[in-house]
Order: C-alpha cells, then sequence, then structure tokens
C-alpha cells in the first residue's frame, strides 16, 4: 500500500466538464507529501476498505463531519493588491477620476514598504479566509514593494503569480507613478522575475513572477517589446488589461489601428500562459487569436460593472475555445471574494441575455443564449483558472494540487437554510450562500493555510 | 435631566435626504423607556457633557469601540418566508418549472406546523443576524403556519409584518396549494387579521396582519375585491405583486385591458400602507397612480435578475414620486441580505444606464441618467423603507425607534481594509465588504434581539 503523506475522508464537488459537476460522495482522498492528490478512492473500489482501516485513528487522517464539504480552493485570475486599501470606495466616480483621485495615488504610496507589508498581508489572508488559493497579482510599479507581494505569499502559503506592474508612458501616466524610464522598466523586470524564480525554489506551493504592462495606453512600444521578449527569455506568465472599455479598446484602435488582442500580440504578448484581464470588448476574431495562441481571458463581473460599460460575453467567448477564468479585479471590484463573482458571473450573463430596458420589447431587448448556468460559474472560478493559468489546478482528481476549501453549512452563527436536501442542491446552497465564515480550513499544496 | 431607559455613545450613520448621509459622530443617543430615540446630542450641544457624566459607567450606558458603528436597522420589503426552504437552488430553472416544481411544492409544506416552526425560526433569526430589523413577510395559504410566523416575530423580537397568502383561482393555482375556495380565503384572512391584531398588543415592537393577494392571476375578482375592503374594514398594510416580468404584465392586461397598477387600484388595493413587489414594467403613469395613492414599490435587485426580465427603472420611478424601499425576495432573490441587495441595486442600476450588450454602440447601449450611488442604496434599505410602511422606522433620528445595527470594522477574522481612512469611506467600506460576522449587535425597538 501506499504510503500517503495525508488521507482525508468526505464529500467533495468537482467539476467533470464545462456544464457538469461531480459529487465524490464520501470519497478517500490520498495525498502525496509534495501535495499532490495521489489517489481518489470511492466507497465502492477494492481498496476502500483497506485503506480506511490502515489511516483511520492517525494523525494524518482527517474524516470530515455530515455538516463538511470539500470545494476546490478558487483561482482569482486579477487583483490589483494595492488597491485593497481602498476597496469598496468611491465606486460612484468615473472611471478618470477613480484613477487619479483615488488608485494612482494609493498606488504611489508603496514606495512605503512598512505600508505594502500592512496592505499585502492583510490582503493575502483575506483571499485565503475567502477560499481562495492561487491568485494571479498586479502589484505596483515598485519593485521591492512587489518582491515583498511575493513573498508574503509563500510565508502565508498561497499560490501567487506576482507582476511588477510596467507604466511608461508619461503621455498616460501620472509625474507621480511611473517608471523612471523605459530601459529602467525593463531592467527592473527582469531583475524581478530572477528573484521571484529564486524565491519560488524554497516555495512548496509555487510563486511566479509575471511580466505585467499595466495596458497598452500606459506603455511605449519599446517596453512591449522588451516585455514580450523578457517573457520569452525566462517563460514566465504575462498579465495585462485588453478591450477593457469603450475608452481602452478606442485608443489602442487610435494607437494602432487595429483591435488590442492583434496588438498585444504584435509585441510577443499573447502565448500560453498569458491572462488578460475584461475583454469586455473583443471581436470573434480576436477571440480567436486568444484561443490559437493559449491566451485566456480573465472574467471579473463586479468590477465590469463599474468601469467597463458593457457585460463580457463569457458563454460565446468560451463556445469560440477561448480558456476563461474569473478574476475580482480588487479594487474595480469592490469584493475579495469568489463566492460573490462566481454569483454576479451568473447575475451578469442572465442580465446579458435578458436585456435591462423594459421599455424594449422583449423580443429585441437582451442577447439570446449568453446565460452561464451555476455549474459553469463555479467551473470559472475553478477549473477553467487552472487551465488559464496552465497549472494543475481546480480540479479535485488525480495529479491536481491539495488546493481545497472545507466548508462547514451549519455553525450556530453561519447556518446554511438545510432541510434534509440532496447533495446537488447542498451544492448550490454552498456557492449562492456560503460567507466566509463557512470556510473552516484552507488547504494548499497539502498544507493548511487557514483555519477558524 | 430626563429619564432615559439607555444612553448610547458612538458613531452612527444615517440618510438625510435621498442622496446625502449624516454622519453623527460621537453623538449620544437616549433611548426612552418604549424603545424610541428621544433625543440625540452632538458633543458640541450644551447638555453633552452633563448627560455623560450622569450615565457613563452604569448598566444601561454603552460607549462603542473605535472600531464600532451604528447603521440603521435595514427594513426588508418582500420576503416569501416559506421559500427559505430553498434558498440558493434551482436558480437556473425558468419561472414556470421554478414553481411547478420547487416553489409550490415548497409552500404546499407549511401544513405541517413543525416543518413551519423549524423554517420561520431559522430564517427570522438568519435575518437579524444580517441587521434586518423590520420584514414584510409573505407567509403560505395555511393560517395556521402564517400565524406562526407572526408569533416567531414577536418572540425573537422583529418588527414583522405578515401576511397569509390568498390564492383561489384554480386556473392559475395547483390543486395541491391552494385556498379551498374564496369564502375560504376571504374568512380565513380576516380570521387572521384580527389574531395578529392581537397579538400587536402584547408585542413591543409591533407585528402587523396583511392583506395578501398573491399576485393578480393567482385570485379571482371576487377575492381580490373582498381583499380591499377588508384592508379598508381593518386598515391594514397592503403587499402582493406588481408588473413582475413579461408575462404577469401581459396576463393582466390580457384579463383587464389596463396595466396591473390600474387593475390593483380598482379593487382598493392601492393605498398609504400598500406596497407592491418588482414594479419593473410600469408605466410613467402607473408610476404617477402609485405617488397619488401614498403605494410603495418594493424594489428586489437580486431576485429581478432570475426571474424577471429586465431592470427595475428606481431612480426614474423615484423621481417620480413613488415611496421605494429594499426587498431580498427570498427565494426569487437567494440572499437574506440587505446588504447584498444594497449592492446589487447599485449594480443594476449602473448596468441600466450602461447597457449590457457591447456590440451596441455606446450612445445607444443604456439608459441616461439610471444610476443609484452607494448613498441612494444605503436609503432605499433605510429611510425608504420607513416611508413604504409609514412606520417611524430607518433613520436614526428623534421620535424614530432605536432600530440598529452595531457593525464591528476590525475583527480578527473579519477585518475590513481600512487604513486610516475618513469616516465617508468607513461608511462605503461596511456597505460593501460587511459581512454578517461583522454585525455584532442588533437592536429593535431599545431591545437587543442578536449579538456576536
Amino acid at each position: 500500500m501506499a504510503n500517503y503523506a495525508q488521507v482525508f475522508l468526505g464529500t467533495a464537488f468537482t467539476s467533470k466538464s464545462f456544464s457538469e459537476v461531480t459529487i465524490l460522495k464520501d470519497f478517500l482522498y490520498c495525498i502525496s507529501g509534495d501535495g499532490i492528490i495521489e489517489q481518489l478512492f470511492s466507497p465502492l473500489d477494492e481498496q476502500y476498505e483497506a485503506i480506511l482501516k490502515e489511516y483511520e485513528g492517525k494523525g494524518n487522517f482527517r474524516r470530515l463531519s455530515n455538516d463538511e464539504y470539500i470545494l476546490p480552493g478558487f483561482i482569482d485570475l486579477h487583483v490589483h493588491a494595492p488597491q485593497w486599501a481602498q476597496a469598496g470606495t468611491a465606486l460612484d466616480l468615473p472611471l478618470e477620476d477613480w484613477l487619479n483621485a483615488y488608485t494612482f495615488p494609493v498606488e504611489a504610496k508603496f514606495s512605503d514598504i512598512d505600508f505594502a507589508q500592512a496592505v499585502y498581508e492583510d490582503l493575502v489572508k483575506t483571499l485565503l479566509a475567502n477560499g481562495t488559493t492561487t491568485v494571479l497579482y498586479f502589484a505596483t510599479v515598485h519593485k521591492q514593494a512587489s518582491l515583498l507581494l511575493a513573498k508574503i505569499c509563500s510565508l502565508l502559503g498561497q499560490r501567487g503569480l506576482v507582476g511588477k506592474v510596467v507604466m511608461d508612458n508619461d503621455d498616460q501616466c501620472p509625474d507621480y507613478y511611473r517608471d523612471a524610464d523605459t530601459a529602467t522598466a525593463l531592467k527592473e523586470t527582469e531583475e524581478f522575475i530572477i528573484e521571484v524564480q529564486q524565491l519560488n525554489e524554497q516555495t512548496k506551493q509555487g510563486v511566479y513572477p509575471v511580466v505585467t504592462p499595466r495596458f497598452i495606453p500606459s506603455c511605449t512600444d519599446e517596453a512591449l517589446q522588451g516585455l514580450g521578449e523578457l517573457a520569452a527569455k525566462y517563460n514566465t506568465h504575462i498579465q495585462s488589461h485588453c478591450s477593457e472599455s469603450d475608452w481602452q479598446h478606442g485608443y489602442v484602435k487610435d494607437r494602432y489601428d487595429k483591435n488590442d488582442a492583434f496588438a498585444l500580440n504584435d509585441f510577443g504578448l499573447l502565448q500560453e500562459k498569458s491572462v488578460m484581464a475584461h475583454c469586455n470588448f473583443i471581436a470573434d476574431e480576436d477571440a480567436k487569436l486568444f484561443a490559437e495562441t493559449g491566451t485566456a481571458a480573465a472574467h471579473c463581473p463586479v468590477s465590469n460593472v463599474f468601469f467597463s460599460n458593457g457585460v463580457f460575453p463569457a458563454k460565446h467567448i468560451h463556445e469560440l475555445g477561448v480558456d476563461i477564468g474569473l478574476g475580482t479585479d480588487v479594487s474595480g471590484g469592490f469584493s475579495p471574494s469568489l463566492y460573490d463573482n462566481i454569483r454576479q458571473a451568473v447575475i451578469a450573463s442572465r442580465m446579458l441575455e435578458e436585456g435591462v430596458d423594459t421599455t424594449i420589447s422583449a423580443d429585441k431587448r437582451g442577447v439570446d443564449s449568453s446565460r452561464l448556468t451555476t455549474n459553469e460559474a463555479f467551473y470559472l472560478a475553478t477549473a477553467g483558472g487552472g487551465e488559464s493559468l496552465s497549472l494543475p489546478i481546480g480540479k479535485i482528481e488525480e495529479n491536481y494540487a491539495w488546493d481545497v476549501q472545507i466548508i462547514n453549512t451549519n455553525l450556530q452563527n453561519g447556518k446554511l437554510p438545510i432541510f434534509n436536501d440532496p447533495l446537488e442542491d447542498i451544492f448550490q446552497k454552498i456557492l449562492y450562500l456560503a460567507r466566509p465564515e463557512n470556510i473552516r480550513e484552507v488547504w494548499v499544496q497539502g498544507e493548511k493555510v487557514h483555519q477558524r
């Protein structure tokens, strides 16, 4: 019999396909020393009883209670880490005022490493407490503070993918908050990549550097070109924003006479490990380019309401073969929770399908076949995120990382309304009604990183 | 000096007008024995120090900590209490399947008084734990279970307005779940009104009977007429659904050749204490009839996404002079939280303003001037709810009931991202980021009804 580092017994929910969820009722989950799901056993499997007998009662065996369920840890594909300091504020402002009166001044404060420590540590702990086990972060232009964020992830056990942000276009960036010049931006990005790759060597769950041009408007052509080359040289992930809003989409079209996706591709920024945030205005040909290059879209349904002028047509873009995951987009999105974003992904898709303006007749109000089901939104937050990052995460399946959240549905002050429900309904109640306090434990790569 | 039953010291947020919020920094709140805010004192008031000196240290004095803030208790204008048993499920189904496969069978189970006890007690506790101090409830057709809901509210300290639902139209209601006949429906409604009015005599915070035709499709003309007369005879509140969806709006037009609002008015169902749920499809003339009769609209922004085919144009209807409050509409709306509905009221209004379909040009995509600000959505959940019910609740002001929630922003597992913020920003962070665990105490009519 194999020698597992840990064995769990309980019921889990995980995606089988984009639209289907599998229920692993009373399965055994056998975890290796490096935090991988080595084997799964159903109660019908021949070895089930023998393994149970071998491990039950030992310190590395954990039997879930009747009110506990396992979900994959959530994967957040878009977080502006410094903006956590202002989450929930200024949402009534237009984008330009939001950026200039709030966001850029806040990000500029991350030259202060103590401030960075306070905000980043609080953010990483908060995301873990919300069941988020892997995060793709924008930090700020500051190399030291960006490195600090990677270190905090490493230390607190979260799988962090972190980018030092590049903003070197003095036309579009404020004097007090941008890279000193293009050469410095590229040099610091390269140093950052090397340091984070070294840090990764000592980090069980993985921390990764991400090449991060903020978006095309904030970067010079020279920077974009250099960043594409750095990503290729060091085989890193890449992130940016793509066709987020009317303004951004129009700006890129004016500058290059082509859509954002094709412009990014010209600089070598679309590839298998690229994730582009928002993408609300991408055309079908843009989506096909995403699919061909392996580029993923980070759907940010809460944030899109406030700053993006429309709904990302997730269902349609998925059908064109694009990998899609979810992003909170803290703090364009106020919520650090992917539960909230699963709910809003469903809501936004329904509003796209039904339309919004009741003075228009029903047949002309919305866009048919746009809705995402609950199962599909769950897929985006889990398996879709893993595919987007090209990492073996987001499913409870053999050879995937043991990144999970354990949910208790029956706490004194956090009881879900379960009255003899079938497991299918319990799953939906968890997705729609669970709060952070229902998330009792969070595990990343076989290590417990949060408990309450 | 007056003899107050209780005195609180702390900072509160309350609406000054539809768009403005007042911050009562370090005020004293002096509460009478019957649970009314008798006097408020600002630190600049002459008597402030004398009252502080008189009460500080006594058992009936409470000084909030630096991390605690007072908000008015929230007022939920639309809850289907029995549907709590299925909250969060079946949201992918079309309305007809949702009603026939889930909702009507669940409601029919409330002939079982033990089941009713379990669900209703859990719901009332959950709503209190979410900061909701007053609720306008639809129960079921069953008189005994409806009465039980009123008793549970009375006992647990919530201000409950409860309706025994009338559904007597056998064309539109299933055989297994409707009133026996029209005469029985009216007789049981009258008995219910009398019993709840008696219960109210023994209830400090108030419990009130509500005349409740489910909606026009489920009722005969005779029932609607009789219910209007009962409401007038006993001076009760009235609730129903109005122009919720394409289907409902069209059904009423077919039956009466007029809009829902005018049909309801013909039966005497629109008056000062009437609250109509949803109203997504009401025309301007319908809204003017609401304003003339004093009828309020219960805006249910989460539920509307799933079952209403469009966004309630809250800003526009408010400008026509209609009283508006918020409703969770459990379980068309999955969330029991008015925080979630405040957020969704803002979100829905932004999506109406911006539009949703990014293939349409920006100037034709949405409906200008539709957005609600955060302050306005807060107004709907508090002062707007009080106006809708014609009760002195929803504001922290002299002669209003002491119905409040005390929020702690700095818990070990529930810390809001506050880093030396001004009070204006703390208020917004509370509205967008607070979870039930941040709600440490809930008071109704001067009594503490929830604590954690």
